[in-house]
């Protein structure tokens, strides 16, 4: 009584819903772990960025990308290929400073909150999705792009959006030439 | 069984890669937290319990199944559109009792541990993809089934395939019946 498995085993697509439940499950986790929102949001920025360190291989083989040629270039292809990619969200990208280093991708819809209604009134300041800022930020070190990621809003907050920031760090060099 | 192919799937899909990542942090997260590998396993199977009840609604509004008629009916749905659904890949299923209440979901390939080489050690007990036993055995407890769900074999631990082993358990009158 044995049954022949589907020809095509390679599918590179999950349920969205069992990565949001077993996300939920590691902040849950960690909210046992740590006392302070502040340590949390810590632990996933840095799990995150681990993840992010490994992904941007994933993400260079199967996106057949080209080298991004300013930091505008980077963030749409972060929201319009890698977003779409691993979350099949596309977020709306605005920048948001006159020197051209620092970018908001707005979430109107953040797919990794579908089962939260909102934080408990004891974790006002946890940052649930801050894995998303760690892999963002780990995947740029990668290629060579040093950046802050954090969150600017957050509709589990109250706020109307979902906005995380990213302020590409500018070399030496760069600030050099623009003098 | 029906199921309408993939109409409205697409929006529900993440990439794989991105989840397989998480859940190694979740995991590492769990053997810093617990020193035995019993607990680590309880832990996860906990969890995949909370998750699985939660996601067989998910699973019947998406897959559109119907009853299923037997204990067999049932392992083949779980093989075939839940993993298929979940994971994208569809484990073979056999039966191993003559008394027709277990069954093997055999993986040839267990898409959860793409980026683990094999496991540490000191962690020679960890049941590595635990939260999948408990997964299943909460959804089936939410369609009135009660199940042991566990790993017979995993080939983190050297074993040729990963084999999850079903045995639902009979209710009273059931038994009755049978006498």
């Amino acid at each position: 009584m044995s049954r022949s498995p589907g020809r095509k085993q390679e599918n590179h697509k999950i349920s969205r819903e069992l990565f949001v439940l077993t996300y939920g499950a590691l902040v849950a986790q960690l909210c046992k772990d740590y006392e302070k929102d502040e340590d949390v949001n810590a632990c996933l920025d840095g799990m995150g960025y681990s993840i992010g360190i490994r992904l941007i291989d994933d993400f260079l083989a199967h996106s057949a990308v080209k080298k991004c040629r300013s930091y505008s270039e980077t963030a749409d292809m972060i929201a319009q290929v890698a977003f779409k990619m691993y979350l099949g969200v596309t977020p709306r990208v605005s920048c948001s400073s006159a020197t051209g280093n620092e970018f908001s991708l707005i979430l109107d819809k953040n797919p990794l909150v579908d089962f939260v209604e909102e934080l408990p009134a004891e974790r006002a300041s946890l940052c649930y999705c801050n894995l998303l800022c760690g892999v963002i930020r780990g995947a740029l070190e990668m290629v060579h792009l040093a950046a802050e990621v954090t969150f600017l809003q957050d509709r589990l907050k109250g706020d109307a959006v979902t906005e995380i920031g990213i302020t590409f760090l500018r070399k030496p060099e760069d600030r050099k030439h623009r003098r």
